[in-house]
């Protein structure tokens, strides 16, 4: 391990996610100093090797690099109030989902204030922060990206910079994070009907993974589709969506479970075929989703 | 290649999957009987060497086995309706999408005429039709399933007996195959999201797709909290959703792009959230799908 690497970084903000930020910044040698709300939990990072900083002033000018892990955008904003004096010539590095527009404010707050500032997303569960497949992209202020790359690297091995907007990587959070709710929702939703015949859940999953790695293979297609606006597809157009959805309400009926939240996507397949787009893939949607 | 596999099979229906299954069947030596409402879809196959018959009538009495696949399990019915008379002592195997009652009403038409039968699903395309790694799960009665298993691995390595009620291939087609209408919309809209701000759909790919694989590794834990019914989860929790909803509606508004079909699904989350649902995995949504 290099010296250079071992610069002491603040981490403010231990959930699940923040603790796990943290205890790999100490296993990797990093002084680190913990802070949170709820102070308790710092307790397990500090029995590791973290420091406890009594305020998160006192977080902040700690390290020259504090790594805030909260929530949201807002409830960042409103922690970091009483360390807005600390953190002119430090770096505030953020790594919490939300929107684009709140990664601005924050990216406002910080120039505000004299700090440098990038924000991350962290395409993974806690437990595998530290992995070298693991993904964590970055949006903002290419310097820091690049000073700081190797101490980003102790987090998660597939480090990305996205670009120079410091909301970037809010705008693939969301728009690439979307489908974790609807495919858990959809997941219970279907083990809600198999359930209904007394069987179970685990029952479903070798078929739903090979279904995902299906999906997989057909989002390139999708996106290319979708980027040229030429949507023919001879294979499963949206027509066959059409086709099926009185089958989909029968099964559901016929289950007992409710599939009130799958009506507006229905609603939007037929909308869409309605529009001419029945022998269309499902890229056409993006027509739809645009709003004028 | 075995004698005994080259039995001779009728194909019904030559849409993308029929005309892809009837292509595997000529291939691998079947003497293949084809029919279609349309009948030029058929041109291509008897080039490669299948015969086309001038009824769907003909086509039953052709051969032992004969295998539908239609849009639905009512076109399929509608279908088959003129060739009643002939399926008595053959087998009937249908390989469309629909519901567990649609295929019921298949099984209860052909038991009717005399005809053996069973219910099949195909998760993939048809240019993975022949694949050693293709899944195709089947319901119905086991006594077919093995007489014609090696005939059937010729359309899909993955050949699946699920159990002996013929609507349980439909059943799991239906809960697994939710995920794919659910995934297309969430990556139309993510798409909408980048590319309001001029960004490619192509640039979501690599990330969409660490995020299904994410997903995956997920689903078997929430399976498990399915079937116990212990919901709780430390990470990922769904007050965590609940938290990044303003946000997610926040980055819609901004982008101008429609936000409408996720809003039964917030709803959901809301609803379990307030039923005290906040520290439970999305496992735990199944409670709420459940109808009394
Ligand atoms: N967990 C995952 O699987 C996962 C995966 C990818 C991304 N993420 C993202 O990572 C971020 C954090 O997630 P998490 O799982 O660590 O959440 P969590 O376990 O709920 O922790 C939330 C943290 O934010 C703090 N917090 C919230 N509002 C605050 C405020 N107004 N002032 C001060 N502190 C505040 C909490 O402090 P208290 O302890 O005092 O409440 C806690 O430290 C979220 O944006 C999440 O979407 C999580
Ligand atoms: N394509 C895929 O990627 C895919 C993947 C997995 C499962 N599936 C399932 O496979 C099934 C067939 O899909 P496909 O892609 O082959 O659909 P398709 O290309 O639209 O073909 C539909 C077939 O059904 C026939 N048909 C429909 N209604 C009929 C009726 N009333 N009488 C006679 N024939 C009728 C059509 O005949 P005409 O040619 O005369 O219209 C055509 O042969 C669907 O249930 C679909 O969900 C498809």
């Amino acid at each position: 391990m290099m010296t250079e690497n071992r610069i002491p970084v603040s981490l403010v903000g231990l959930g699940s996610m923040g603790a796990a930020l943290a205890k790999a910044f100490v296993a990797a040698g990093h002084p680190t100093t913990v802070w949170n709300r709820t102070p308790e939990k710092a307790d397990p990072l500090v029995a590791q090797g973290a420091v406890r900083a009594e305020s998160i002033a006192a977080a902040v000018a700690a390290s020259p690099l504090t790594v805030a892990c909260l929530t949201t955008y807002d409830a960042t904003l409103e922690a970091f109030g009483p360390a807005a004096g600390e953190v002119a010539g430090r770096t505030l590095i953020t790594l919490n989902s939300g929107s684009p527009a709140g990664a601005r404010r924050v990216a406002a707050w910080a120039a505000e204030h004299g700090a440098r500032y990038l924000d991350g997303s962290i395409k993974d569960t806690p437990w595998a922060v530290g992995g070298a497949d693991t993904l964590i992209y970055y949006g903002g202020d290419k310097a820091v990206f690049d000073e700081y790359e190797q101490v980003l690297g102790v987090l998660g091995g597939d480090t990305v910079h996205l670009g120079p907007e410091p909301d970037l990587a809010a705008l693939y959070e969301t728009a690439v994070g979307v489908t974790l709710t609807t495919t858990m929702v959809g997941f219970a939703y279907g083990a809600s009907l198999v359930g209904s015949r007394g069987l179970p859940a685990t029952s479903m999953v070798r078929y739903s993974v090979k279904w995902l790695q299906l999906i997989e293979r057909i989002l390139p297609l999708m996106a290319e589709q979708i980027d040229s606006g030429d949507y023919r597809q001879e294979s499963g157009p949206l027509r066959l969506f059409l086709d099926i959805m009185p089958d989909d309400l029968e099964t559901a009926e016929e289950a007992k479970v409710d599939a009130e939240w799958l009506r507006p996507i229905h609603d939007l397949i037929r909308r869409a075929v309605a529009e001419g787009h029945g022998d269309h893939g499902s890229a056409a949607l993006v027509e739809l989703l645009k709003l004028p």
